[in-house]
């Protein structure tokens, strides 16, 4: 028996996102551990750092799991690898401690949302970019952007109807870059908002967004962020951004939780 | 009637090529035509500047088209784009002169080839790059693109049964470049070829790739690429890389031919 941190990433579009669904859709974790299983022959449980949602992507999701196999860690990458899809990949593996769980051990997680902002869409982008043909207003949006950093009760921005109570999280890092190759009329071009925490609630990041490309698009004053945050009611947000747009960019654990 | 230079992008993955084929299969040619019909109530036959393949992308490609509208350019993108799916689409239309032909008429044209060098595949990255797994010698390889530069006959670069005997052009850049954000081991990452040439020779860019390819993997010497192009023999090349890395970029005209 080993303990695995898999780092994975795919391409959400074709995934009804990561946890197994009683139905029996196509979802990143039951497709991982069908190739865990018929890699090793035994059946494999995983846990995922994040539970990403139907249509939001990985380039670095990370998954735990304890195996019955002899194989190092490279060796059963490149087997996984064989029996995986084209949109799903395994792209780092290495040993972990005993305890390794993937979603509690986490220490921080990085998402990155992604605008096409252009009058119109770009076929090119279509499965990764959420295509905003209204000029946006980058000042404004990274104005509120700041109003929103730190430590806060998110709750506001969290989805109806979610049970979850201690609604506190460390937000250290929400920037909005605009990429310097805007060569398209009527728009800031390609434009992303990174955010950094500690944690995220359940449609956060896309709640985030939504209300960011309010503010952008001027229907909403970047100075009453923390007003919305005062109110920790979810109808006084902007709307859920949608799924094609995010990507969860990276997992970072303690020094002693993954080895 | 009023004759338009159309900029179309697209996600050739799904699309089998430019040209309209005899069996009805989904090509750019045809879906554009079809827009143009729907929204003019006409027969309208479209000239590509660059009859792209089965996979290959477009980021400006330019079609030109003459038809019985009273529509400004703007309006009959917008109608078009209305009428178009989403992984073709008119990115910029202007009123051109009426002998304009965006093939003939075309100066000089940049594709870009896009190749992903890491030990493992990308899933986000499957439909606009090629794979190698294997590091390459990304110096070795500007050394060939050097020699390759210029006006020559390409005639070993062109797809073996081409009727094209004429085969002389100029590539006026060759360029190799390497993304700085490598993150993963094993290669060097992202790398594009840019190509910047008055014509390009059927398969001429994807041959160039392929045998730029064997340069970095250490399978062909980069000083051999002068005697290559004295061959004048396609078996000397290297191999055609996958359609899917390639993208043409853009297409340029005289300050006359469009207006």
């Amino acid at each position: 028996m080993a303990t695995f941190k898999l780092t994975l990433e795919y391409d959400g579009t074709e995934f009804a996102g990561w946890q197994t669904q009683p139905e029996g859709q196509r979802t990143v974790q039951e497709t991982l551990e069908r190739a865990l299983h018929d890699v090793t022959g035994w059946p494999v449980s995983v846990v995922g750092a994040g539970r990403t949602d139907a249509g939001v992507h990985a380039e670095g999701q990370v998954a735990g799991c304890t195996v019955e196999t002899r194989l190092e860690p490279e060796t059963l990458a490149r087997a996984l690898n064989a029996n995986l899809p084209g949109d799903l990949c395994v792209v780092a593996a290495a040993y972990a401690g005993d305890t390794f769980h993937a979603r509690r051990d986490a220490r921080s997680k990085r998402y990155r949302y992604a605008i096409w902002n252009a009058r119109t869409p770009s076929p090119l982008r279509a499965r990764r970019f959420h295509h905003v043909p209204a000029a946006l207003d980058v000042d404004a949006m990274r104005e509120a952007a700041r109003a929103l950093e730190g430590r806060h009760d998110f709750k506001s921005f969290q989805a109806a109807g979610s049970a979850i109570t201690q609604t506190v999280r460390t937000m250290s890092r929400l920037a909005v870059e605009a990429s310097n190759e805007v060569d398209r009329s009527g728009g800031a071009g390609e434009l992303f908002v990174e955010v950094d925490g500690d944690g995220f609630l359940r449609h956060m990041v896309r709640n985030l967004v939504g209300t960011l490309l309010e503010v952008g698009s001027g229907r909403r004053d970047p100075a009453s962020l923390p007003a919305l945050l005062a109110a920790q009611d979810r109808r006084e947000a902007g709307p859920t951004a949608p799924a094609r747009g995010l990507t969860l960019v990276r997992v970072d654990y303690g020094p002693s939780a993954a080895g």
